[in-house]
């Protein structure tokens, strides 16, 4: 059955397409950036939220919103909005206690991660959670390699406060030295509440 | 001298007639609903981070984006975006090392808050941080007494459940028996840290 819109425009669901398109191309799924690092993380948080290991969830995109339809019979629909920066990292929750917050970005260089990745706020901020106990980090994706690590909020901010002398990107190798390699897997797809236990460990 | 509103009605502040009378711009907020208890939380929350007593944000309102224009040398905007219903609650963040999470919610009714206040998916997710070690709660104002009240996610789940069976809201005396009423102050205006530091003490 078509659906279509009150304005008699076809009603076509890319999502449901897309989703279609992964069930005979699942492995492609890397390299046609069909799923991007987001929908993979939100997909690994899912995982962890029906199995009862974590409870962590992506913040919604903050939006700064101007005006605001109210039709009758319908729902509102804000008509004027812009993106503002985010002041905060994009995901947080909790686990095995630990308030968990992190940021995931990724980059297609082969050798470095720029960090203008990064915002000061988001640098900030995850000094403030540092300071009240909270484990912070950040998951960087390497797309070319389809390569994910997870970095620990103390050497990101070192490398983000040495850029000014140092260099403006983290080395793929230092990355790899200081940073925990996460394999990808299919259920979740990053695991990284496996790095965290080993963090945890290790303290 | 008689203020009035646009209408002409007069303005009669009766929390400001109690308080300094230079401070009354601010304290408008109460009787003209201008501040909400949204705005207090922020506020209040500001007053922590600057105060490095804890990190918690509320939350971006969760907007399904439609459409999105993109001209030529300004900012993006959203011309399309549609109001999601929150999974989770609004403010989160970290305190002596504890997850918190909580939900504010404000009535005008006198004897009594209604638990239609909150989606079935915000219990939901109180329950699970609770199961995780988190320290979940809701701050609920009444807002004719400008009375703010933290209740624990334990008790306020306990009333949402039985609402079927019993009834559809908790009375202003439940809520003052089981939950911990918390006195306005000018910064922060709704101190629950405090209250927070008094329950794990009876930990």
């Amino acid at each position: 059955m078509t659906i279509r819109y009150p304005n008699g425009k076809k009603f076509e669901n890319k999502r449901i397409l897309s989703r279609k398109k992964n069930v005979y191309k699942k492995d492609e799924r890397y390299s046609n950036r069909g799923m991007t690092l987001e929908e993979d993380i939100n997909e690994s948080n899912q995982y962890y939220r029906s199995h009862k290991r974590a409870v962590i969830h992506k913040k919604p995109t903050p939006l700064q919103i101007v005006k605001v339809n109210y039709p009758k019979r319908s729902a509102a629909v804000v008509t004027e909005a812009y993106f503002k920066k985010p002041s905060t990292t994009d995901y947080n929750g909790v686990y095995r206690g630990y308030y968990i917050d992190f940021e995931a970005k990724e980059t297609k260089n082969k050798q470095s991660f720029p960090l203008k990745n990064f915002h000061s706020h988001q640098i900030q901020h995850m000094k403030e959670v540092l300071n009240h106990g909270g484990l912070t980090f950040a998951l960087l994706r390497f797309s070319l390699y389809e390569e994910v690590y997870l970095l620990e909020a103390e050497e990101l901010i070192r490398f983000y406060e040495e850029q000014d002398t140092k260099r403006k990107s983290i080395s793929k190798k230092d990355i790899e030295k200081y940073g925990y390699h996460i394999p990808l897997g299919f259920h979740p797809r990053i695991d990284y509440l496996k790095t965290i236990d080993k963090i945890l460990e290790n303290r």
